[in-house]
């Protein structure tokens, strides 16, 4: 197999613009464990460096087997293409998991949740939790952002997902379709003494700082907040993104 | 006020060492919101940075009138002193905030919790959920680390915490004194069909790669697991210590 070792070889540019999620078909994959799992779910690998000081000889002939251009690496080269600090020895791009529409009942939706650990932790809750699929408003940080995929541990290559731009309209049509609209808020009503919901749902994650949209908040058929019962005055929406995700299937 | 410019000023690079963690009685907060979280719980300043670009007269004023020593610095060595990528604009060394022995009845525990960011998460969550405080077991990043602080959102300042280096004995006495010992556990009983816990209970959470220690898993009189439902094998600890927490006390 071929080495690189220029920081201006073509491919490791495309992989630093990856990095920065700035292509729009491909998505870097970082590491051994994401790397198999990308291919256990059967995504397209393109081309991968691997660092060549690194006993990496089963995934270089796993990827070339799955039909990725493999070349071996410096381990500073492989750093200066990776988003994570946490040296990973490996990075591959795949083609981008495509889009699909989420299958209810159960659909969790993020409207404007912009850090990367955040969206994939839901990701990966809502693929535990046994959700259908998620939505990403406007501003959400996608599976384009290699933080994502790791902070998904994959959960990003299984469960469907969408990019809305308009979420306000598509949880219209996702309540006329029958389903409730419950959105995360900090002047909700009590979680735990909420009305009754029904089995077909999305339930929307609002963004860090600011929460919901008011356009969003404005087609919820539930409200629903996390009582605080201590000092903090809110949780993590990852945290509170999981607890909600857990209680509503209980 | 004074103004500092040198990168080898004696307390810019007390400040970087404060970064990694390494002074023992004090600690770095970063950023106006935390800084005065932290002046609002009583913590006592020694000395800030602020960027002199940034208008700030108002968090200066605070910050002397509580008696720290406040320098204004150039963006540029701010930025060398912060650990958060996002720049903060300011950063204050504080007297270390004090440990204190957790006030049960409800207790949670780290055994072996690396990352900053998800003992900070949890911390913020167990002071929104009502908790009396938490035990930091070897190994756990602690109130030391400034990404800790930013994570807890300034819950490390207000809920007790102590540094427990033998866990295993420390779970022994509180079970002697009363208290169920709940252990996360992949390998547990599904947390929705426990066994009752009763009102007094610490609740451990293991290391996000191995778990909780087989020393922690043999002082469990619960071991509980949430129920996995889609093809995630695991939740991000953070997660999973948040949905027991709230599960734990609803």
């Amino acid at each position: 197999m071929d080495r690189i070792t220029s920081a201006k070889n073509p491919l490791v540019q495309q992989l630093r613009a990856l990095r920065r999620g700035a292509a729009g078909d491909l998505m870097a994959v970082e590491g051994r464990v994401m790397i198999l799992e990308a291919l256990s779910c059967g995504l397209a690998p393109r081309y991968a460096l691997l660092e060549e000081e690194l006993p990496q000889r089963e995934l270089a002939e796993a990827l070339a087997r799955a039909g990725a251009r493999v070349y071996w690496a410096p381990r500073a080269l492989l750093e200066s293409v990776c988003a994570t600090k946490t040296p990973q020895g490996s990075c591959c791009a795949f083609d981008m998991v495509p889009p699909r529409s989420p299958a209810g009942p159960r659909i969790v939706a993020l409207d404007g949740v912009q850090d990367p650990g955040n969206v994939g932790a839901i990701w990966r809750t809502a693929d535990a939790a046994g959700f259908g699929g998620i939505l990403l408003g406007a501003g959400c940080a996608g599976p384009e952002n290699p933080k994502v995929i790791r902070a998904s541990m994959g959960s990003c290559f299984r469960l469907p997902y969408e990019k809305v731009p308009d979420l306000g309209a598509r949880l219209e049509d996702l309540k006329a379709s029958g389903m409730a609209v419950a959105v995360s808020a900090l002047d909700g009503e009590d979680v735990y003494q909420r009305a009754p919901l029904g089995d077909a749902f999305v339930l929307v994650i609002g963004s860090e700082a600011h929460g919901a949209s008011l356009d969003v908040k404005a087609r919820a058929t539930h409200r629903l907040r996390l009582p605080m019962r201590g000092g903090a005055e809110s949780l993590n929406a990852a945290v509170a993104a999981g607890i909600l995700m857990y209680e509503l299937t209980r």
